[in-house]
C-alpha cells in the first residue's frame, strides 16, 4: 500500500512501542520512519528490527533533521514532551504528543506557541475522546438530544495502583490519572471548568500515602455553562478498569457503561455470573488507540484542525494544578486563580 | 385476622393516607382505630369512613387519651412532629414519625429526650432503607463480600420539581430531597459523617431560584471510616425517579439500577427501546412503605430496637445543616461545627 | 370498603388459599363469603377462620345455593371442574376456574354450553396474561409496532420437579406446564394454533420417564396466520424459574427477561454476580394472581367480555392433545385431527 | 517482520478480500504471496497491485505449482471448493476452505480422502467459532460448569434477505444460512444430531418463495448425547444481525446476547433508547475472522488439528440435507437417512 505520511517515534517505552505497532498493523497508509530513545537497548533495536524500521537511534535528531519525516510521536518521559514539541516544530514536524504536555505552565505555553509560529499540526494523546462509549456521550449532548447539560458524572477508576517507583514520578492522582478525567470532563460538557473543590484520602495502599500522593478522590467541577461534574477516582478496583461517564441534561440523561470480554451470562443455583470490565487501559482503549492516530494522520492528510488541540492539553493541567491546591488548601479553587 | 396493634393517625395527607391504606390493606394484623387531622374536611372523612376507620378527629389529644391505641403515625406537617412525638411519648405510645423531625435541633433532641424517657418506641420515616435495591448495597456491604468501603455514590433525583408554593415551605432542597440521601450515605456507609461540602445551582427552573432555593446539587461527604462519599441531585429528571446507589470498597463494588415497569426490549430499525423507570417515589418505593410499617409494628410485637432509630432522624438533620451552611460559604463544613 | 361482590371458594389447596388471601388482603372491595372442600381438615377450618371466613363447609352446594354468593372461584382438582361450572353456571353465579377446564374435550364443551345458556362470565386462570413483562409483548404486537408476527418464542422452565405423585396424576407435561405456553402462544400471536411438532425426552430425572412422562420438550406451532412458533421446557432449571417471551415480527422484535429479586451487581476479582430470577411461579406472578382476579370482578362488575374466555380454556387442551399425539407418533400433527 | 507462512489466495470476491487483507493488515507473519480469479478484472488487479501482492492471476495452478507458497485459502464459488481441496492437497498445500465443502456429498468425501491422502490441514470457514460470545458459551459447556447439556438453542437472523440472484444459486436457506447454524449446534452440545424436524415458510418476502426457497425457519435437532436442539431463523430482522446462543444444562445455563457499536443509554421522556446489534456479519465476526484466519496459521506452524476439520465441514451438509427432506415431507429425518 502507498505510503502517505512517514514518522518518527521519540521514546520507545510501552506506548512507544503500542502505537508503533498500531501504525505498522492497523494504519496502512502510514510508514514508521525512524525510532529515538535516548535509552536504546538491545531489546528495542531487537524489537524495531523485526517490525521492519529502517532507522533506530539514541538521538532524536536524527528524526528533526530527517526530511523525509512529516510527523512525530512523542512518547518518551514527560519532561521532553515540551523541549521535543519545540525542537519538532521548529523541523516543521507534526506533531502527536501523549500527556501531559508538562507540568509546568509556562513551559507549556512556550510549546504551543513553537506550534503556533510553526503552523504545524499538535494532538495531544487524550484517547478516550475515541472510545466508542465516551464519544458517544459527547455526540449524544453535542446534538442537544437531552437539553443543556446539567450534571457531568464521571467514574474512573484503575484496576490495581502502578509501581511504587512510578508514583514517585507520576506528578500524583490528579496529574497522572485524573487528568484523563478533567479532559472527559470537558469533552463531555462542551465547557471551560471554572472552579474544582476536590477531596481525595489514602484507602488503598498506605504506602502510597508515604510518598505524600493520595489514592481515593472525589472531584466536583463547576462549568463555565453552568453546568456541575462529578469525578471519583480510585487507584484500585479490583474487578477491572471501571470508566463510566454520564450526562444528566434539561431533556434527559446518557450514560454508558463499560465494556466486557464477551456478554455471556451464566445461570447456576449460586447466582447469575457475568465477566469482569475489561482489565485495564490497553485493552479498554485498545482500538482508541487506533482511532486517535488515525484522526491525527487524516488531520495532516486533509489539514484541518486536530480533534485534540495544544489548548486540549493545557487545560487539564490548569484543572490538576487547581485540584492539587484544593486537596491541600481544602477550599474550592478557581482556575484563574492559577497564574501563568 | 386477630388484629395485634390498634394504631391512630395523625395527618391525613397525602402520606398520611398512604400509610392508612397500607395498613389496611396489606396489614392485616394492625388495626386504624382513629386518624386526627387538624384540617378535616369532608373529603377525608369520606375516604376514612369508605375504609371503616371508626374514628375520625380534628383533636390529636382523641388519639392521645385512647387507652387501646397502641401507637401513631406522625404523618402532619414538619413543625408539628417534635410536639407530637412529645406528646404521643408522655401517653405511652410507640412511635413512626415520617421526615424530618424538625429543622430545630434542640426541637429534637427534646423529642428524642421524651421518647427516652417514656421507653417507648420510635422509628423514622426513612423508607429507602427498606426498597430492595438499596438495602441488598447496604446488606452487601455489612457482608464484608465488598471489604472496607472506599467510595459511596448516591444518584437522587425527582422527575420534576414540587410545586411552588411546597418549594416555600420545604425546608430548600437540602432538608427536603437530599435528607433522603444523607441518611442513604450513613445506611450504606455504615458510618457517620464527619464533613460536607456542597455545591448547587439553579438549572431547571428559575423560580426555585428567585424562592432562594438551589435546584441542582453535588455533595461531597467524608466519613469517619475514612471513606468519601458523593451524592448527585436534580429536581428534574424527566424520564423518572432516578435512584440509583453504589458502593465501592477494597475488595469489590456494589451497584443498583432503578426498577421499571417490565422489562420489554422493542427492537427496530431506529434502534432499541425499555421503558424508562418507575416515576416517582410512590410507584419506585410501595413495597418499601409497606416494609417500613411492617418492620415498625414488628419492632413493637417483638419488642426490638426499631430498625430507623430516632439519632437516624438526627443525624441527617445535621448534615443538612452543614450542607446548607457549606453551600452558602462555599467551602467545606465539619458536622462538629453544628452546634446544640 | 363497601364491598361489592361475594365470592364462594372451591377448594382450599394451595391455589384456593393464595387466592383467598389476595381476595381479602388486596382486593377491598370483594368479599370471601364462604369456601368449600370436599376434604375439609383442622389446618383449612382454622386458616379460614383466622381470616374471618364466615363459611366453612364439605359441601359445594352450599355455594351454589347461596343467594348472596355473586361468583365463585373453582380452585379444586382437574377433575371437578367440569360438573362444577356446569353447577355454579346453572346456579347463575359467575365463574373463575383454574385450567385447565378438563382433559376431555367433551366435558369440556358440556361445560362451556352450560355457562353460554346461563349468561354468566367465565374466566380461565390463565394467569400469566396479566404479568407486567408478558403482556407488554402482547400489547407491542399488538399495536402493530413490529409489523406482522412472524417468530413467536416461548422459554418456559421450572426450578425443580413437582413430587412424584403430582407428576402420576398431572396429565403430562403438556397437560400440566406447557399449557400455560400454549396459551401464551396464542395471546402473544393474536392467533389460533393450526399444527404441532413436539419432541421431548426424559433428561432431568428418570423416574419422570418410569412414569410415562418426559421432563424436557420443544414443541414447534404453525399458526392461522402464517407465523411459527417455538417453545422450550424443562421440568429444571436450577436457576430459578425461567419465562422469557419474544415475538419476531416483520418491522421489529420485542423481547422480555426474567424478574429478579433486586438489580445489585455485585464486582469483585471473581466476575460479576446478579440475582437468580425469582424462584417459581408464586413470586414471579405473585402481582399477576391478583391483577386476574381483579379483571375478572371488574368484568362482572362493568358487564364486560372476561379477558380470558372459556374458548381460551378450551384451545390449550386441544393444542395439548395435539402435542401428546405428535410426541407418540414422532410427526406434526394439526389441530383439526383431534375431533370431539 | 519475518514471514513465516506465505498463502495463495483463489478467489478475489468479497470474502477473498476480507481475508486477505486481515492477513496484510492483521497478521504480520503470514503473507500474501499470489491471488488468483478466474474472472479476474482490473478493479480486483488495482485493489491486490495497491495491497503489494506479487502474483496476480486468472490461473489457480500459478498458486498451485508455487514451491514458495505454504497454504491456500479456499474463497471461490461452492461449486469450485472440492476440485481446488483436492488439487491443494495433491500441490502439498495445505488448506483453508470456505463453507460448505459442496453440495455433494460423494464431492465432499473425495475432497477429504484427497486431503487425508496428502496428509495436509483442512480448516473450514465457519467462523463463529471463533466468536467471543458463542465461544465463551461452548466452553463453559465444555468445562462442565452446567452440567450436561438438555437444550441448545440457537437465533439466528440476517438482517436483511440477499438478492433475488444470490437467493437463486444459494442452495437454499439450510445450505446458505443455517449451515452455520447447524455447525453453531454440533459446537455447543459437543454433540452430533441424530434427526432433524424443519419447519419454514415465506414471510418475509414472497420473491423468495416463487424461487421455491423460504425465508423463515424453525428447525428441532436431537442429538446423540440426548439434547434437543432448537435453531429459528429468519431473513429479516430489520433491527440488525440477531446472533445469540444458549445452552441449558443439568447443573445451569449460559447465554450470549448480540455485540454493539457502544453500550449507551439514552433515557428521555419517551423511553430509554439504546443501540441497535452490530449490522451483519462482517461487523459483527469482524474479529472473529482475523482469529480463524490465526488459528489455520497456527495450526500449521505448530503442526496441530485444526479447530474446524473436514468432518466439521461435512456433518452440516449432512443436517441441512436432512432438514431439506424434513421440509419437502412434513417430518422428523434422521441424519442415517442420508445416504453417501
Amino acid at each position: 500500500m502507498e505510503k502517505k505520511l512517514k514518522v518518527g517515534i521519540l521514546g520507545a517505552g510501552r506506548i512507544g512501542r503500542l502505537h508503533t505497532e498500531n501504525i505498522i498493523y492497523r494504519i496502512p497508509d502510514v510508514e514508521v520512519s525512524a525510532i529515538a530513545d535516548a535509552f536504546l537497548n538491545d531489546d528495542m533495536i531487537k524489537w524495531a528490527k523485526n517490525l521492519g524500521v529502517a532507522n533506530i537511534t539514541k538521538d532524536p535528531d536524527d528524526i528533526f533533521k530527517n526530511d523525509e519525516i512529516n510527523a512525530v510521536l512523542i512518547c518518551s518521559s514527560t519532561d521532553t514532551h515540551a523541549k521535543f514539541i519545540i525542537d519538532a516544530a521548529k523541523a516543521g514536524k507534526h506533531i502527536f504528543c501523549e500527556k501531559p504536555i508538562d507540568y509546568d505552565i509556562v513551559k507549556i505555553k512556550e510549546a504551543l506557541n513553537a506550534v503556533e509560529k510553526a503552523g504545524v499540526k499538535l494532538q495531544i494523546g487524550f484517547v478516550r475522546r475515541f472510545d466508542h462509549n465516551h464519544k458517544k456521550v459527547h455526540d449524544t449532548v453535542k446534538s442537544g438530544k437531552i437539553g443543556d447539560p446539567h450534571i457531568i458524572k464521571i467514574t474512573s477508576r484503575d484496576p490495581e495502583p502502578p509501581p511504587v517507583n512510578y508514583i514517585k514520578v507520576s506528578g500524583g492522582l490528579f496529574f497522572d490519572m485524573t487528568i484523563h478525567d478533567f479532559d472527559m470532563a470537558r469533552y463531555l460538557s462542551c465547557s471551560e471548568v471554572e472552579e474544582v473543590y476536590a477531596k481525595a484520602t489514602v484507602l488503598v495502599d498506605p504506602t502510597i500515602g508515604e510518598l505524600g500522593d493520595v489514592d481515593t478522590a472525589i472531584v466536583i467541577l463547576k462549568f463555565k455553562n453552568g453546568a456541575l461534574g462529578v469525578i471519583d477516582n480510585s487507584r484500585k478496583s479490583n474487578y477491572g478498569y471501571d470508566q463510566r461517564t454520564e450526562v444528566l441534561g434539561s431533556r434527559g440523561c446518557v450514560m454508558v457503561s463499560n465494556d466486557t470480554p464477551n456478554s455471556a451470562e451464566i445461570y447456576t443455583e449460586e447466582g447469575i455470573e457475568k465477566e469482569k470490565p475489561l482489565w485495564f487501559f490497553l485493552e479498554r482503549y485498545n482500538d482508541a488507540f487506533i482511532a486517535e492516530l488515525r484522526a491525527f494522520f487524516d488531520s495532516i492528510l486533509n489539514d484541518t484542525e486536530p480533534l485534540v488541540t495544544g489548548n486540549d492539553g493545557l487545560q487539564p493541567v490548569l484543572i490538576a494544578m487547581a485540584a492539587n491546591r484544593s486537596l491541600k488548601e481544602n477550599r474550592p479553587v478557581k482556575i484563574d486563580e492559577i497564574k501563568f
